[in-house]
Order: C-alpha cells, then sequence, then structure tokens
C-alpha cells in the first residue's frame, strides 16, 4: 500500500482535498478558503510545522512564533485579505519549558502586530515533538478577492521584493555562515499583508498566490489554475548579491535557491498589461516584472535560450 | 525552571492566553474567539490532538477523523454559532498510509456533514508521530452570542444529554469491555450545533460552554467567568445505565465518571428561570436542569448531603 513516502505531500494533498465536495465560493486548492458572511468573504488558511520538518535548532522559540504566524498571514495576504487575526495551536513534549513557549507566543503576537492583527486564541497538548498549527483569518470584498486562477493569456507576470535570501539564509544556517539578513528572510519571513492589500484595492491583478515552495512551482501552480503558460525571464528575476556570495561559499545552485526552494513567502502575481501603472501606483518599486503570459509550456529565458521551466519544488515526505 | 509538566495545560493556556492583550470582541479564554465582520460575529476555535494525549490504538482512521471535527465544532455549537466549515491540518510519519490519511478526511467530513457543513481545506507536513489540528468556523448574530460569562444569581443551570457516557467508553475500550454505545459516545461525540443554535436563538441562555474537560470543572469555569455559584444537585444529573455497568467492571468511579473526566461534549448552560418554557420549547427532552446559581461556593448536593464541588478535571501534561 501506498505511504506519503511514495506519493509526496502535493498528492498527498490533492488526494484528500480532491474527495472534499465544497460548495464554498473558493474551496480547497487556492491559498485559502473563502466564506461569504454579510456579504464580504471571510478567508481561513491553516499550516502547521514541526520540528522535524521545518525548524532547525538555530532558530530561537520567538523566531519560531513569528515563523509560524508569518506563513499563515502570507496565505491571508495571497488573498488580498485584510487580516482579522491568527489561532495557534501547539503539541508540546511535556519537559517542554514554559518560558520558550512564553517566548514562542511573543514572536508569534510581534508578527501578528507588524501587519495589524493579533493572536486570538489557542489550544495546547501533549506530544512527542513540538508542533505548531497556525490558522489565519482575514477578510475582502467578494469582487476583490485575489485567486489563483484568472491569469488571461497577455498578462504580466510579477513578484513583490527578490527570490532566493531565504532559502540563501537556510543554507547560511545550516552551514554556519554569518549572513544575517539573508538568516533573518529564512526565519522571519514578512507576510505581504500590505502589498496583498493593495493590489487587491488596485484592481489590475488577474491572480496571485505567495510563493511558499519556490518560484517555479508556483508559475506551473498559477499556469494550471489559470489555464495559460508562462514565459519566465532569468535576467529579470530580482535576486540579492547575497544569494550569490552565499550559494558560492556553500557550493549551492544559485538556480536552485532562486527557482526551486521556497521560503521566500513574496507574492506572485500577473496583471492586466494597460495596468502597471496602477500597480506602480499602488505597490512602488516593492515588484518586479518578471514574465508573460504566453504560448503554450511555461519556459525559461536565459541569455537568448529558451528551455522548459521544471515544476521540482519544496515537496515534504519524499528525499 | 519551570516545564509544563510542572504547571499542567490550564495554567500553560493560562500564561501565554494572558499575555494577549486582544481587542476583539471576545477574545482568549471564550470556547471561541468572535470576530466582528459585517455586523455579525465570526467565531473561530482551534484544538490539536496528538496520537500520544488523545488517540487510543483502538481508534480506526475514520473514528480519528470524525473525533477531530466534532471537538472543534463542539466550541462553534458552545458559542451558539451556525458552523461554516473546518479547516485541518496535519502532522503525519512518512511512513503513514495514504489510505488511512484518506479514511481520516472522510470521516471528518461525515462529522461536519452531520451538522450541515463541511471541510473547506487543510495542511500536511511531516512530523514524527501523527498530529491532527482544526479548526471551526462560524458565524452568529451579535446580540445572540453565547459566552462563558453572563450567568446571574437565580438562574438555572443545565446539560444537554447525559454525563460520563463518553468516559465510560473510554475505560470500556481500553479495558476491553464490550460496550458499543459508550464506545460510540467516546470516539464519535455529537457536536451539539443544532442545540447551541436553539439556545441562542431562544434567548433563554445567559452562559454557556461545551464540557469537554468534565462536568465540574465547566461548573467551577462558568462560576469563575460569570462571577457566581452555583449548587449541583447530584440526583438531576442525568448518567445512563451502561456508565453504572462500565464503573462497576472496571472497579471503577461512577462520580469520576460523570464529574472529573471529560469527552461528553455536551452543553453546559445557565437560563433566566422565567424562561424555562422557551428552552423546552426550543430543546425539547434534550436537556436537563441540574442546578442553580446561588451561594457564595461551588457545592454539590447528594442525599441531603452538601460537600464542596472539586474543581479538579482533565489535564495534559500532569499524570
Amino acid at each position: 500500500m501506498q505511504t506519503l513516502a511514495d506519493v509526496g505531500e502535493k498528492a498527498a494533498v490533492a488526494a484528500i482535498l480532491g474527495r472534499l465536495k465544497s460548495s464554498t465560493a473558493v474551496g480547497p486548492g487556492d491559498d485559502a478558503a473563502a466564506i461569504e458572511v454579510g456579504g464580504r468573504y471571510v478567508v481561513a488558511s491553516t499550516d502547521i510545522v514541526s520540528r522535524l520538518a521545518h525548524l532547525p535548532g538555530a532558530m530561537a522559540p520567538r523566531d519560531i512564533g513569528w515563523f509560524v504566524a508569518a506563513v499563515n498571514l502570507s496565505d491571508v495576504a495571497a488573498m488580498g485579505a485584510r487580516p482579522l487575526g491568527v489561532l495557534l495551536s501547539f503539541c508540546l513534549p511535556r519537559d517542554y519549558l514554559l518560558r520558550d513557549l512564553e517566548a514562542i507566543m511573543e514572536g508569534a503576537q510581534e508578527c501578528a502586530l507588524s501587519v495589524g492583527t493579533e493572536i486570538l486564541g489557542g489550544d495546547t497538548k501533549e506530544g512527542r515533538e513540538l508542533v505548531i498549527a497556525g490558522t489565519a483569518l482575514g477578510e475582502v470584498g467578494k469582487e476583490r478577492v485575489l485567486l489563483r486562477r484568472g491569469a488571461r493569456k497577455g498578462d504580466l507576470l510579477a513578484v513583490t521584493g527578490t527570490m532566493g535570501l531565504a532559502s540563501a539564509g537556510f543554507a547560511a544556517v545550516t552551514n554556519g555562515i554569518n549572513a544575517p539578513e539573508a538568516a533573518d528572510a529564512f526565519m522571519r519571513p514578512r507576510p505581504r499583508i500590505r502589498e496583498g492589500m493593495a493590489l487587491s484595492a488596485s484592481g489590475a491583478a488577474t491572480s496571485a498566490m505567495d510563493v511558499t515552495d519556490g518560484l517555479a512551482y508556483s508559475v506551473h501552480e498559477l499556469s494550471r489554475q489559470s489555464g495559460v503558460h508562462f514565459i519566465v525571464d532569468w535576467e529579470a528575476i530580482p535576486v540579492r548579491p547575497e544569494v550569490l556570495r552565499i550559494a558560492m561559499a556553500v557550493d549551492g545552485s544559485v538556480e536552485d535557491m532562486v527557482l526551486h526552494y521556497g521560503g521566500d513567502y513574496e507574492l506572485l502575481f500577473t496583471i492586466r498589461p494597460d495596468m502597471l501603472d496602477a500597480v506602480k501606483g499602488a505597490l512602488g518599486d516593492e515588484f518586479s516584472v518578471i514574465g508573460r503570459a504566453e504560448g503554450s509550456e511555461n519556459v525559461l529565458m536565459r541569455g537568448g535560450q529558451v528551455s522548459q521551466l521544471e515544476s521540482r519544488g519544496y515537496e515534504h515526505f519524499m528525499r
């Protein structure tokens, strides 16, 4: 019989969510579910992290708290929603220090406050290892919600921030390289709430998601859900020099860090080409156009050469 | 330094939630948080279960799914809210069978459908043991929300269903006693959504909570939050004969099963004495008056004798 290690995380999620016949406006498969309440959408998303899968020893309890709140709020940002709050539940070993649990909560609250929201409540139970599940809630006007589907041929493809800094930070932390900015990008991602809300208000975005599992995987996901394909321009992808320095130091691949590893929690979105100025008005310099919806497969253009964009990204259970 | 085993679950939750300065209408400390959206309250509650702490080997994956959905929906019921959906996130060992994960989802969906709602989405990640976190969402009119605070002197104290059957079921399952009805009460608690909504609509309830951690603990909790005390009439507490039979078979205490162990997920609530008929109209025979708010401490009346009602209930981390 098949185990999760045989099929991988994404197939496992697809198998369980595929069985749900959801009647909600936006059901399983987007960054968050959306439910109509009082004429608006309430969006809700859940993410779970375990010490084994996500939390290297270098992360202090306060960082862990920030991280868990951030990855959950990032899904609210990807829907263009205003955050309403975060719920956290913990499984903890019985010898866990109360002081460390308090520090996790402080880090989570710090992240929530940084985007104008707060921790609403939680639950703690005993378990063999530290596991933290978060749920973030938000609200957005029904006609303003940003979904993974909706990109059209000719739309521009864009990202907020830069790519690869979080995975460079992970490489730096695990290899003992001093790179505080990159380490911070990995351990304390900033949920792009302000940018998501501004994009939603601009009316210029046709689709959006957050880049949890790497840029390439996310481009393929927008492609699948919208039914269009993308040309991605390698030279246009914003990458900090720090990423090159760390990649060289650990003998790693810049391309893998930028395209195939996750953790940046930036927003990937498409915009109507005639609305580029509206997006500039909304986001300022905080985004880059990196491609366009055209053609019949997802490709990477680099140094004048065109190659297939591999869809591989970070997958739990498989190694 | 203090560990969670030193302070216990309730002190740990109090320590972390006490640090939150929440601006929401109903923040940490009630069954669910409540946030205003479009003039109504959205309520949200999270509960986490682990194989270690909650899920005896006798529970099949389908039962586990039902159980997790039920304990989360029970909190929505306790607020008098209409359920909007449930999110589930999983930590799973990599050798976990895909078939078993699918069965968990089916059980959860079955429970959600039984109260007119559904599973909205989820997340899976790798962990050392099975951990499932759920979040249930609901909505209720602002003036109709049921809170733990609000009971007044003279109010009647009441419960839905019967007490002790779930803990008797746990005792039966772990001791190999054939008691299908009790086992079902333990493994497949029914979230009292219909009853919570009817109570809310009746306008007769002054406070409410669900009986997760035992009747005695719950009475003390309503007492603390409302600032009144209760006389509980032992003879009026509805107990099925099955509980007596199982308690005798395992040489256990009926009083502990009825008062101090949890798992019944019934609603404990207070009603204005002049509104008893309205509650009968709303709930029919599905509830029992078991006491009254009066006096200056929480007491148990039994065979004409009055004794202190111990506040001990189920506590994680402590043994």
